[in-house]
């Protein structure tokens, strides 16, 4: 720990400059989040730093924009789009034209930092309404312009990259709201720009907003929930922390209105229907390849914090906790909400921080047999109606028990609960001193947990100076996820960049999904054939070549450079 | 009720002969289930019939089956299939012809009983496995010629008719066993010609048949049960009785193989991925026009009968039923497994069926203000853990008796579970004597349910003479689906299609779906781009045009004569 004779690390306490590379990359200009004394102890042991070390900020990006490539469009282009969207909501800026051609992506982030813009779009649009997007699209496609939707910007795919220009839709600006509350069928209508503490808050007011009997909630909180867009999560099939009970994003959607080059595309709110295969389905997760997202009816929850339970466990090994897990989730006495468990050094990094791994805590779990590096954290809610609720937890804990979990407080719930969203901003503190932190994350089926997550281990570890803490949090009866959370100083970014493409190729090697929960973008484009098969591929190519028959829906993205 | 004076209908109790008509359109050539005397009165009453009425059985299609259309396949090319599949697994015989180029519509079974073959294929190949069903796809497709893929034969919309001859691909013959009971997962491979009692039959003696560590059930339970392939219940988007629990067909499919023109396309077992749109998603409910289903990954439950909660409600009125079934299902306390309310006709008809009419308990409910053609019957069961069940019974009991109903006993719910699979059985004896039995089916949302059911009874009611059951049994936080059985006595086979016709446009009209759970098949398809609209049904024609690119699939189902 700290002492008052050590050199506090030099963390920047500014607010990124309105036209800064900073303030495209940093996940929000005026948020922090500064890695705890903990933290940079661990940094100094794992990579060699000294306090000397952290003094001196690099590539922070604090310039103004600058975007080389010329804008390709004719002044009568950007009258007509003028004219389309009303002048005021035109953007020819430089900052403007990086910031809606750039997601979160470290790639991006590493980019911007050494003043490289590679996804600049030429134009940026703010549209009004669904016949602004309308028009928009029949522009570009009789004009052959390409089009980067835009939603909340915080992908970490590189989904938004403009590789060849033409035009940002921006959705966050103007559609961005309610458009109905469909108490009787619990389906919520919205527009796709909308964030999500937006979405959340409305819909927790609904009596207040809306007249609505009851209040409700949303059930998708995502890490980057207050930096996403309702659009996003269902374009790039986001999951939820709470996604064990509410299900993935995909399966919140009730029906979708898509403007596309072949025309509108607009699905029902009638929950089932045997009338040939589900368009409806096939459109999520597209990424804006197929057209943009106008509208989205989202099935909505009763809201009733007063229900939720908490529970929290500590596994004596990863398998117990994986086991436990398994049966929870396979119980059929429902669904916890946030359901997670870490393995061994997630666990063990998550105590060290806490100071837990030199209390007391510590000596009482090791007395109970619970060993460093062993020993697993599991902690959850449950929510829903009271009686479900408690019936669930109880059921947790039957269960945890018996696979020799100790039950510690509610309190390491809490703990998560309180970092769930704001963790994020660490990274431009540790990005300041040149350490990286990535995540991949990928679905496996129960038989193959084991598998990829040592698999994937034993790669990354052979990179000296590499942590690697790893958890799972969406739980199905078939499987759960596996989210590797890595940690490292590089050389430079492309040994970086080699060192994640390897792990990549190792977690699709191994048989797990090449993405979880975080989309495909242009990043995991090159495994889309080698993870799915040329034979899906295929299919999703024929869908790209009738909605997009140009290929102007954010060409690159889910398909690579060769979509059309 | 009849007396012993009155004359008993003349009921056919002859097995149906094995080459004969009867034995192509009846349900089960060797089942039977004569309508009771209560029925018989019904019929009397509504359709004007006398005892003697009931004496001369007519169109019964006892007679050999007699296929005028020649085969139009050469004998070198019959010989290429003999090749592929052996030759016992070839059949060119006519009641063959006929058999595996028909389903049960209504339609199908009065054509045969006038000896009209409308569906019949030119050969009929039993395939013993994938390899066998790779060759013949690739036969078929190089030569032109139609396949028709045949599961259990139970389609109710015209889906098995090969309009251009063509061969019949059997399932059901050798590709109907458990390939791997993957229990870790939780997920059983079954081969899709399996037919429902042996799948559920397999799954609930898992520990004896495959040494698993617990029993499993299904959770699909259509009242085509015993009568249906696993194949069917996925291609053609079923829903069983307990779906309200378990999910209708296509949420309890994990993976799918498909042998089609443009390849053999194999889904993942891995319960969730974000790398673009979900190929496993749109390849349910093809019904055969993609490719034939060889392989089907399905999710399986506890199977726990000893936890089965049975509930059964008497609701004052329609409204009141429903208003509890939405509150019920939106309360998130867990689901029922079977739910199902009937409106007043179907209540009043089951009653009186019953004998209850004018028994004591007719006098009770009535002493509760429970008047006849007014009151709603509603039943249920819970499955699951223990306490969940008991929970979730707790919750219906609480929220019925706030909508006004009066409890009955578990013995309605266990009335209607005796019926469930046999009552389709009456068809045959009811048409034996030119009374027609039909159903229609739709998916609505809540706030157009009593839009719906109201306006299809009031044009179904115009017609003198016409029997209109409805109830509800799928049920979602969304909405539920209206169930209309058609009973009628109708001058001539086109007065009844044509009625039908009318009857399914007005649901279409009112706005709601074309098909709950029958599919489309070839009856429903005229109506696909007006119930979908123009721009999906082109989706799903790019589709068809990607996976069967000669139109060699299932050709006339979904899409029309003119999919290619």
């Amino acid at each position: 720990m700290s002492s008052p004779h050590e050199l506090q690390p030099n963390w920047s306490n500014a607010v990124a400059a309105p036209d800064s590379y900073r303030s495209v990359f940093k996940y929000a200009p005026d948020k922090f989040k500064h890695p705890s004394p903990g933290w940079v102890e661990v940094f100094k042991s794992e990579f060699a730093m000294t306090d000397a070390d952290f003094q001196q900020r690099r590539l922070t990006g604090d310039e103004a924009v600058q975007v080389e490539r010329k804008c390709a469009l004719t002044s009568e282009q950007i009258e007509a789009f003028a004219q389309i969207v009303g002048r005021d909501n035109v953007a020819t800026d430089d900052y403007s034209r990086a910031k809606y051609g750039t997601g979160k992506a470290m790639d991006e982030d590493m980019d911007l930092r050494a003043h490289v813009v590679r996804g600049a779009v030429d134009l940026v649009l703010h549209p009004r309404n669904t016949q602004d997007v309308i028009h928009i699209v029949a522009y570009c496609n009789a004009a052959r312009i390409a089009i980067t939707p835009y939603g909340g910007g915080s992908g970490c795919v590189v989904g938004n990259q403009a590789d060849r220009g033409g035009v940002a839709v921006v959705m966050r600006t103007h559609m961005n709201k309610i458009v109905r509350l469909d108490e009787e069928n619990q389906v919520c209508h919205v527009q796709p720009g909308m964030m999500g503490p937006d979405y959340e808050g409305a819909l927790n007011r609904a009596p207040e907003l809306f007249g609505a009997k009851r209040a409700y909630t949303c059930g998708h909180f995502p890490q980057s929930f207050e930096l996403a867009s309702v659009g996003g999560w269902i374009t790039a099939l986001g999951s939820g922390q709470a996604s064990t009970y509410y299900g993935d994003a995909c399966d919140i959607v009730q029906s979708q209105e898509y403007v596309t080059p072949a025309g509108i595309i607009k699905t029902s709110d009638i929950p089932a229907s045997a009338a040939g295969p589900k368009v409806n389905d096939i459109l999520k997760g597209n990424e804006g390849t197929f057209g943009i997202l106008v509208d989205v009816g989202m099935k909505i929850f009763r809201h009733r914090p007063e229900n939720t339970q908490r529970f929290a466990y500590m596994y004596p090994n990863w398998q117990a906790a994986v086991d436990a897990s398994r049966e929870i989730v396979q119980g059929e006495f429902g669904k916890p909400a946030v359901f997670r468990i870490s393995d061994p050094e997630e666990t063990e990094l998550g105590l060290k921080l806490k100071g837990f791994d030199a209390s007391w805590g510590n000596s009482l779990l090791q007395a109970f047999g619970q060993q460093r590096m062993q020993r697993c954290l599991g902690v959850g809610t449950v929510e829903g109606e009271k009686g479900f609720a408690v019936n669930v937890k109880k059921n947790v804990s039957r269960i945890a028990r018996a696979h020799g979990a100790l039950p510690l407080s509610g309190w390491a719930t809490k703990q998560w609960e309180h970092g769930r969203y704001s963790d994020v901003h660490m990274r431009e503190d540790m990005l300041d001193f040149g350490i990286l932190i990535d995540t991949l994350e990928t679905g496996v089926t129960w038989d193959n947990l084991m598998n990829v997550h040592r698999g994937v281990r034993e790669f990354v570890k052979q990179r000296p100076g590499t942590i690697c803490m790893t958890h799972a949090s969406h739980f199905y009866p078939q499987g759960t996820n596996l989210y590797f959370i890595l940690i490292m100083k590089p050389k430079d970014h492309d040994e970086f960049k080699r060192f994640r493409a390897d792990v990549v190729s190792k977690i699709v090697e191994l048989g797990g999904s090449l993405s979880h929960h975080h989309g495909v973008g242009r990043l995991f484009a090159p495994w889309m054939e080698r993870s799915l098969g040329r034979e899906q591929m295929e299919v999703l190519r024929a869908l790209k070549r009738h909605f997009d028959p140009n290929d102007i829906m954010n060409p690159g993205a889910i398909f690579g450079p060769m979509a059309g």
